[in-house]
């Protein structure tokens, strides 16, 4: 059985990752970063789904990137947008958020001897942030494979991000047929602490229209009227 | 005045680099990492090095890696070793360090709207850190502009690394002429709470190296008889 990390949220994709990767048949070691985020019920949701899709290990690391600002999601002086969708980069964009959680990843595959590492990142929906398109991930791991001394000893290492063309529908049909549970997960960026969801953030919106559009009834929970 | 992050360890090298960017003319944010390491005395003689330099700024991010294990410098169930430098990648080694700082380093230069981050690493030395190498450096320059705001934007981040051909003796002198006071500094792996050295580790070893062969009187106090 191969050894791999996944990084996971709490939220939709990164649950559907999992699935995935435990389907391919690896033994998942499943990292979640508390970088200061507004929306902590994620990692509370992270938790209950490494635990019910068979996780090997589920830990967090905490970071204090916030101190940095620059995000709705980490500077309490920036609003979370809820009028819908813009266009260009959101202000919940996270400076370098994936490469600092993919450095991570990075560092505890070398310690595990892990050569994979799983993340959801998705460059349709969230075609915005920089850090989500495949010639970023490309450069990531072209990087990865120069930093460590698995590198140097021959073992390659592989980024999967089997999400990174998909639509939300197509994540939550694909998650569904490998018997995620979506109920526990949280995407909303300004989720109460019970992970009851807002339903007028950009992710919120994004979830809303992928249960439609799959035609899947959507278990989220939401504490507004939206 | 152009605006710059340097990664500052507290050590020898970094002090160097930080005072090479100031006669460069950056206004420099220094960043700090305490990643567990054993030789915490390094933060403290980081703070005095960037007051001593006329930083514009310094900020110590705590980040816990050393619960992955892995290496000496973080897992005190492996020693330091102290008999002298070896062949290969020392157990010192700190999985995906420099990527880990380097991103951190990243997503501040991002907030702070600097395209410029120094740090001083150094592949003469330090041959066997995979994350020390030109090639490693120039991988994570090129996925840094990638990654970001800035980059999608069109602005360039340059990864600045003026040591990284550079003997310890080529170091010492150098900084020495830029007017660096070393004995503010600590590069010992298990110096003790007053920064003072043990003599004998690979670190102690290059440094005092370096001094002899610069020619240059060593400011280093030590707590061994080494």
């Amino acid at each position: 059985m191969e050894t791999a990390v996944v990084l996971l949220s709490g939220g939709l994709d990164s649950a559907t990752v999992l699935a995935i990767a435990r389907a391919e048949g690896y033994l998942c070691h499943c990292l979640s970063v508390d970088y200061g985020q507004r929306h902590v019920a994620e990692l509370a949701a992270a938790q209950r789904v490494a635990a019910a899709l068979g996780a090997a290990e589920h830990r967090t690391i905490r970071i204090e990137i916030g101190q940095f600002g620059g995000s709705a999601l980490t500077d309490s002086d920036i609003a979370v947008p809820t009028n819908g969708i813009g266009e260009g980069i959101p202000v919940t964009y996270v400076p370098a958020r994936n490469t600092i959680m993919l450095s991570l990843a990075l560092a505890w595959a070398e310690v595990l001897g892990a050569g994979d590492i799983f993340v959801g990142v998705n460059a349709v929906d969230y075609s915005g942030y920089p850090d989500c398109r495949p010639e970023y991930i490309g450069a990531f791991e072209n990087m990865a494979n120069l930093a460590t001394k698995a590198a140097v000893e021959g073992r390659r290492l592989r980024i999967h991000t089997p999400l990174i063309q998909s639509s939300k529908a197509e994540i939550i049909r694909r998650g569904t047929t490998l018997g995620v549970d979506y109920g526990l997960t949280v995407s909303c960026y300004q989720a109460d602490t019970d992970g009851r969801a807002c339903g007028v953030c950009d992710s919120c919106r994004l979830r809303q229209a992928g249960f439609e559009s799959a035609a899947i009834t959507d278990p989220t929970r939401y504490y507004s009227a939206a």
